[in-house]
């Protein structure tokens, strides 16, 4: 059985978990969870050389030192695809495909989420490979565990394969259909994790999404390679138009197919979904760091230094970094974003 | 009109203010309202030289040089009466009261209280000097505004001369007895100033506390004078039962008067009383130092660095000072002693 690529990327600014999380030193390079940062984790999951090929690495030039020094425990040699500056995921995976043989199945995966259960994420990407080497176009469809209004989410359609054909896919609910979506059993969330053949993919981005497909091919033709690092021209990536991979391609394909998964699997999208990883029950208190918690449930502190101690005072999240002190409650963390001090450091 | 002597006492280590306060600068010497601190605001009360003579300080060793500094721009030469240990008020005033000539009025403050209305004071200082010269022994009792349960009360009695008798103290009352000591209208807080004769202080502490009187004295003839700076002897002093005033001398004695007033006073015996202080209503927030607070209302920032943020957090407070970071809920203001770090930093 021929090999995955796996293609970690490593977009994003991860400013919802500002101030740990900053432009300077994004989430994916964090030890949020464990020892492993969730960059190494992720490329931790495909390292079994049984079933993968060395990884691609998709990230911009001001995280691509991060990601060298943390790759470098990995065996065989990753190529590292730089982005001259972030254009979502549709031009990201673009990228990584040109940069493979046209029949290779690339398993596209974000790199900073937490999966707890590594080995169901393996058995789903080799049901959702063997279906990419029919063309279909994969969606991992992580199992709904609580009414999500935060995520996207997949309609589950007739089977193919091990998996599905995909019915629809559905933008962000509200919670009275989220609570729907739970109930119905046949509505899965989009996790952003895909399988699809190279130039299935490429196909597909130049079918719906031609600007793009041939702007990215510019790019990639007039740029560089040095070693196992590839660096599109700039001038004309910046021409690229944003988009991500779901709306240039997923919802657009006649080939879309989805494979069930459940995986332990969490985004950690904020800081309320990390204090859940953390903790082992919703009345935890957590510390990391120098803390002490004293008559509050389900507070936690993460602290780089300084000594912090909360006084009663339930479901609160207080975070020092540097010369930054957050405290923000649970029900709160959305708004983090709208924090002055969150934009550009 | 003889002057009155202001006695300001300077014990009190100020931990329910922790991490502000300290052990090693506690709550009188910080600036926690306006740029004067505490200490310096209550020499300035007592600053008219028609109506006071220099003051009388007794103050830790620790925080002599504090004192000195702070009150450096006080006209006239304070009297420091540096106690070798703390020994709470009872012994400390009769240090001050050997000090002085026997008929000099003593009007006792601490040095960590705020008062908005200063012309109240000083008049209710009038009326309490006039009843001493009488010997009486002179409580001010403060118009109580709300059901307090961390003060004890007066019990005002029979009308003299511009006060009234004491008819009794009353300990901390529960909730329900202090919502009925409000409705009555013949309750007062007892703030902890007194005006007295220092020989009257002399012979009350004698008839109630003999051994208290006997101890002091030889510890205060047997101490040293250097100018202005007054050291009673440590072995000595180490031998005094630590009792407070009220305790010692004001519940037993037959001649115990109060005077009313109300002035806009705070003991500021905690951060939720600090908050009231500095905001100008119940919902507002207080930042100090740099910080934002978003989504929130009744919370309060008091950094001395770093930048801390507040999302969605009702009625917090949060301090940074030094490698101290402390959140405590303002109804859980009371319990910020049981933290670890509290003691002895």
């Amino acid at each position: 059985m021929p090999k995955i690529v796996p293609v970690i990327l490593c977009g994003g600014n991860g400013t919802r978990l500002w101030p740990r999380s900053r432009a300077s030193k994004p989430k994916p390079f964090l030890p949020l969870l464990g020892d492993r940062t969730l960059f190494q984790s992720t490329l931790d999951r495909c390292s079994d050389h049984e079933m993968f090929d060395p990884p691609t690495i998709v990230i911009g030039e001001q995280h691509l030192e991060f990601a060298r020094a943390q790759a470098a425990d990995v065996p065989g040699d990753p190529l590292f695809i730089v982005e001259p500056m972030g254009r979502n995921t549709a031009p990201a995976i673009a990228l990584a495909a040109l940069a493979l043989d046209p029949d290779q199945i690339m398993l596209v995966c974000p790199s900073d989420h937490h999966i707890v259960d590594p080995d169901a994420f393996r058995s789903a990407a080799r049901s959702a490979a063997t279906l990419a080497r029919d063309d279909w176009m994969v969606s991992f469809g992580i199992a709904a565990t609580s009414p999500e209004t935060g995520y996207g989410y997949i309609r589950r359609g007739e089977a193919v394969g091990d998996g599905f054909r995909v019915h629809s896919f559905v933008e962000k609910p509200d919670m009275e259909r989220a609570i729907t979506f739970l109930a119905d059993g046949n509505y899965a969330w989009n996790g952003g994790i895909f399988a699809f053949k190279a130039c299935t993919y490429l196909a597909e981005l130049e079918t719906h999404r031609p600007e793009i497909f041939a702007a990215v091919s510019t790019a990639f033709e007039r740029g560089n390679r040095d070693g196992e690092t590839i660096r599109p021209e700039a001038a004309e990536f910046a021409k690229v138009e944003k988009e991500s991979v779901d709306y240039a391609v997923m919802e657009n394909t006649q080939r879309a197919a989805m494979v069930d998964v459940s995986m332990g699997w969490s985004d950690i999208g904020n800081w309320d979904a990390l204090v859940e990883q953390r903790g082992s029950g919703t009345q935890d208190n957590v510390v990391v760091g120098p803390g002490e918690i004293i008559g509050s449930s389900g507070t936690m502190i993460d602290s780089d230094g300084p000594h912090v101690t909360v006084v009663g005072a339930d479901n609160i999240v207080v975070v020092v970094d540097g010369d930054d002190v957050l405290v923000v409650s649970r029900d709160a963390v959305q708004r983090v974003g709208e924090a002055k001090r969150c934009s550009g450091t």
